[in-house]
């Protein structure tokens, strides 16, 4: 397969890797939200059938491995990589969930950009020629990362109207060098970008500068712009993430076309469930794009997607140490199969 | 340029890339110990002129970034990609490290691998044609790990007798299409190994199983024994470590030809330095390959090393919930330039 460097930050895959097969696992909340039948898995036990919370965000990566191998009809040692990252501290949920499997692992940090990031290397990987395919894979437990992030659920502090709701869910795709399925024509790397925003709960914010940065970056090296893409959708910015990203494009005369959509504002149904501005977590892009996203755009729903990975580069020690919160934003464009 | 797959989990690169420069950077007691004369840049102060160690840690990766653009002699703006990752909590290391240079950034976490993940990865990107040049990075402080792994150090707990010294340094290496230096000709992706350990403080026994998974791979993969190699660098195990991977590889019938060293091994005197088992930590692989192992490739001292980044992916949530420590080791070989 050939590859053509773009501009500084993108590549174009003259030979597009293929998503053969995806899947996706998702909490109560999710399975109740207006994605509700785009699920592979649910459970209504936060816990799904495991002893803590964090046990439980890696058993939905296996469940989600799982359903993937079943979904693409192959067997765990014809996956040739599988590049997955978390938020649990030191990437837990998926280490454990690849422990004694036998199969080559590439560990990633990328917040709420690891689909998008994973995604995106898979697409490297494979288009290289490296492995013959890659398994892109994330998740997220909104009663872990309360827990590390914020407080104990226990406390009950109150959430802010900024805050969004991290998505239980976890979801994979599998990129192959043949097969049939949507297809990964172009990859834009993000830049760390920080306008200097520190408030924990308002992360849509920080993230917004480096969506616009990204998708600028790719409309520029691919010469491409807002008409070549049926939507071009951020995970996840949130409401008020996706008000900034509006208001910087059209202050900065960017023309987004109404196609931006963000994950964060699918997957909830931000007033009824009690949400305030949206889901977020790594699981929330993923639950998204490994279900609803690529079904549409293997059923010719959709033609032509920009996926933007948003992540939020904080800590809960660079918060207390009053250090800003970077955005970083990872774009991947594809095409209906 | 050109890829070979080879096995289920290694690849040579068939037009190598090079590694055209490295730096490192290093605390107090790393440059008081047997690689003394090999590092860029050493600071007496624990806290590198910053506030708290974190931020120490963020300046170090900074440090060994500009100086590694020194020593290459080019400008920010032609640094392609940036693959880093550390050990803090959600790698704030790196991220604050790539904020606001415009520089494209992938964040990984591999734990004590992160070097030679990132170098294989590097090694992928540019390989692949899809940027020019990428920098490796890695990083790690003795402070920040212990309060964040550990215990605060004001709380002055013992080590035991198989603990591992968190190395305070930041290696970077720059990977290239063209220019001169040793080179790039082949990885092996690490596999999740897990054999039952569960104490924090034996972490080479841990990473030992993952060693001895990957240089067996690799030889069977490449077709290559431990003849064809200088060394066989593992980083880190330390010295209990190394003594666990040789009874292992002699049990297992695996030809190690006397040519394994450990960076854990080689980074401190550990009894005079009272380090114990040695050194740890995603900076003490870094600044031993960032240094004493590259300049000895460079100059001819080394003709061909395989180095074998081993990382234990635990964290302290995994640990008081009293699951096991896998390990997972990276393979690159390199070859004089």
């Amino acid at each position: 397969m050939a590859t053509q460097r773009k501009g500084r930050r993108s590549f174009a895959l003259i030979d597009p890797p293929v998503i053969t097969a995806w899947a996706n696992v998702a909490g109560k909340k999710e399975s109740e939200g207006p994605l509700r039948g785009t699920f592979d898995v649910t459970s209504n036990d936060s816990y799904f059938g495991q002893k803590t919370w964090e046990q439980a965000e890696r058993h939905m990566q296996e469940l989600a491995l799982e359903a993937l191998i079943n979904k693409a009809k192959i067997q765990k040692a014809d996956i040739g990589l599988v590049l997955s990252g978390d938020l649990l501290n030191q990437c837990i949920g998926s280490s454990f969930t690849l422990r004694n499997t036998d199969i080559p692992h590439l560990g990633l940090y990328g917040a709420c950009s690891t689909m998008a990031e994973s995604l995106l290397l898979a697409a490297m990987t494979v288009g290289g020629g490296y492995f013959e395919n890659a398994v892109a894979m994330t998740s997220s437990h909104f009663a872990s990362s309360e827990r590390q992030y914020r407080f104990p659920l226990g406390y009950g502090g109150q959430r802010t109207p900024t805050a969004q709701w991290t998505v239980t869910g976890a979801g994979a795709a599998l990129v192959s060098e043949k097969g049939k399925g949507p297809r990964i024509t172009a990859c834009t790397v993000g830049t760390v970008t920080d306008l200097g925003i520190k408030d924990a709960n308002n992360m849509g914010a920080a993230m917004a500068p480096a969506a616009l940065s990204t998708i600028r970056a790719h409309f520029e090296d691919l010469k491409v712009n807002a008409d070549d893409f049926d939507l071009i959708i951020t995970g996840d910015l949130g409401q008020h993430g996706k008000d900034v990203l509006l208001t910087l494009a059209q202050r900065e005369g960017l023309s987004l076309g109404g196609k931006i959509a963000d994950c964060g504002c699918m997957v909830f149904d931000n007033l009824k469930q009690d949400v305030h501005a949206g889901g977020s977590g790594c699981g929330c892009s993923a639950i998204t794009l490994c279900g609803e996203l690529l079904n549409k755009l293997q059923r010719g729903k959709l033609k032509k997607i920009l996926f933007c990975g948003t992540g939020a580069l904080l800590s809960p020690t660079s918060s207390q140490q009053n250090l800003p919160i970077s955005g970083v934003c990872h774009a991947v464009a594809i095409t209906g199969g």
